[in-house]
């Protein structure tokens, strides 16, 4: 039995009209039976908040959650019906309907457990089911929910569970691209791209999946694929694993964020323990820190230490900051909010230094130097001015030749 | 254990000022626990259900039941949200949470069981529990919706299953009237009114509380109280059993029905068995018949049939009618929507022909004539000219003296 899972975003089910067409293409799958995962209409969740937010300075988490999972009630209901109009045996599901049982962390709860006898009963009985995304039952019988962007986890967790053939993720863009097309007109988008490049590109704020989901594919080796409601013939990006031959293409994406930070502790004892000291005291307030970097100035027994936090995290974070810098004595502390973070993704980025070396130089052939840099597996950031972000990363397309069309840098074994 | 049964429509949980002040009625109730039902939002069931309608001809009810659904469970999780804020330790729940059993007639459910465990401990852990109204889960998992009103019996149901020493219906009119007070300025409030009086209020389309809520307060002898929501001082009117001393007040109140048609057979042959199949005809077609008269022509060996039926009613019952006339070789239909029906409301009716009198004499004194009518046990109902209706209340009201002040006339044994 062929089985595909459809999942749709909220723009694709914004209103009537896009729900009907979301039905179109769901009547046009090609497999025997389809489960169809559905986030709440438009800006739903937002209002749905909002009003929430009209109630109670901080709303509790159990109460909202149950608010919350009323936006994907509505869309289920409403696709369902649309389907059945058009003489398709399909029943909508709430998640805890089609038994989905979650951990009981309200607002960002994880799936534990979908229960395959419920969706392999439900899918015997209708071709098509369409399930609520973004939420599910706790152990202690509560609605929870599993964040933004959580109905990309739910569409997954379903393929796993029922062993689709497939997982399309359809949104209101043509796939992942090679970096911003708004901002660099010469912008691909990437055939396919692997797990953890697309892990990468969340973790520096160029969300196009939710992690959770990306790590729920990787776990159960799913191709994913992302793609346009409204251009349901463009193939769109697979994500996938490594493929099994040697990757020609070394970096698949640029990615920029310009909600950085950058803070700099001048004339710091150089006895003083206070990297350590400093990334214990932020994260004890849930600020997380990407890049540091220490110099050291022997004639003064001084280190100059510097980090980049996120932008909103500053006025948290200040405060201790200022405290550190009294208890250590340092001379000065900077903080430059006027930076962006470019990372250059691609999986085995770690094993070339090469590719570091050559965004370094291209970088400071054009004058743009370098404040922070950091080096991972699957990554290389580098903390830039805000002003210079675009250049850079006009300059880092070209430099990996990202521009040239990427269907053919990637020998796909799917 | 003091326990409150209070329950809100959806004009009092309109909008989150609304919610607001509903959340300080609650907080000013004396009971020691609170058991809060509460509609949906304004207008949200007429808002679904016409989403529901751009998307099916014909909305499946399952479908339909979870789509509708939402709108209380918005609501319960914006009035425990704000009861909280306010510092009130409360709790929503859904109805399936509750633990509210429904048979499976989806759109019109018959609740089987409220989980009185389910209550207790709810109850027992939380000063407030926010319930939704309206909705239940049936015994094979599916949501289901009790059907318009169906919030009220939802108050019923849970304050006879824990027991609860009141039960007051928020609402934004004052009481239950006399007669309507938009048509005759002299409609007074009913300090009390019995079950039947009630129901019989509902049948003739005053529906101020949903008959099957009226039915299940009668049957577990629950006191119910029907109050303004901006007027929390206001007693409004107590639904309760006949009173135990002898009532003073013969008739409650006055409805009118301007929606009737007026059904009239002209020449049927003596010998054909009319009646009976003219209802059983219509009873098929879910056409309900509430008066019917028949008169005898001795001479020409004919008689003439005439009953009132709803007006919605004309368009689907006149094929049938149509046929039924041809079929007994009839010599005249005549299908008259220019009437109105009028019903004296007052249980213990049926014992006293002297009230049919009065009510015929006082009409005719004033050349108003019936053409249908029909003596109940708590109801005597005529059909009139539809110009006539306004006239014939104000007559009937002033006859039965309904304009004086109501609280004397019966002793209240609550």
């Amino acid at each position: 039995m062929s089985i595909s899972v459809l999942k749709f975003g909220g723009t694709s089910v914004k209103n009537i009209s896009r729900i009907h067409h979301v039905a179109d293409v769901i009547a046009q799958c090609d497999s025997k039976k389809c489960v169809v995962v559905v986030s709440a209409m438009g800006d739903t969740t937002d209002h749905l908040y909002n009003l929430a937010k009209q109630c109670a300075t901080i709303p509790n988490k159990r109460e909202l959650d149950l608010l919350l999972a009323t936006g994907e009630q509505v869309s289920i209901a409403l696709l369902a019906l649309t389907l059945q109009e058009k003489g398709i045996n399909a029943k909508s599901y709430t998640g805890s309907q089609i038994g989905i049982t979650t951990d009981d962390s309200h607002s960002t709860a994880r799936i534990l457990d979908v229960c395959r006898e419920t969706l392999k009963n439900a899918l015997q009985e209708h071709d098509v089911i369409v399930v609520a995304g973004f939420q599910g039952l706790s152990e202690s019988g509560e609605i929870t929910t599993l964040g933004r962007g959580g109905s990309d986890t739910t569409a997954v967790a379903l393929a796993a569970a029922c062993e689709a053939d497939t997982c399309d993720i359809y949104t209101d863009v043509d796939g992942i691209f090679t970096t911003d097309p708004n901002k660099i007109p010469e912008a691909q988008i990437l055939p396919s791209i692997c797990y953890d490049e697309v892990l990468e590109l969340a973790r520096v704020g160029a969300q196009v999946l939710h992690p959770r989901a990306v790590e729920l594919a990787k776990e159960y080796n799913l191709q994913v694929r992302v793609r346009n409601t409204f251009k349901p013939n463009h193939t769109g990006t697979i994500i996938n694993g490594e493929t099994k031959v040697e990757r020609i293409r070394k970096v698949s994406g640029i990615a920029v964020d310009g909600n950085q930070a950058h803070v700099t502790f001048v004339g710091v004892p150089l006895d003083f323990p206070f990297i350590g000291t400093t990334l214990d005291c932020l994260s004890k307030q849930n600020v997380s820190v990407d890049m540091v970097s220490q110099s050291i100035d022997f004639a003064t027994r001084t280190k100059c230490v510097s980090l980049a936090i996120k932008y909103e995290d500053v006025d948290c974070a200040l405060l201790s900051l200022e405290e550190l810098k009294t208890s250590c004595a340092a001379k000065e502390l900077v903080v430059d909010t006027e930076v962006a973070k470019v990372s250059v993704i691609g999986s085995g980025l770690g094993n070339s230094h090469q590719t570091s070396a050559q965004i370094l130089s291209v970088l400071e052939d054009h004058s743009l130097y370098v404040k922070l840099l950091y080096c991972g597996e699957s990554r290389i950031s580098c903390l830039i001015p805000l002003s210079a972000a675009n250049h850079a990363t006009a300059l880092l397309h070209r430099e990996f030749r990202l521009h040239e069309h990427c269907s053919n840098d990637l020998v796909l074994t799917a």
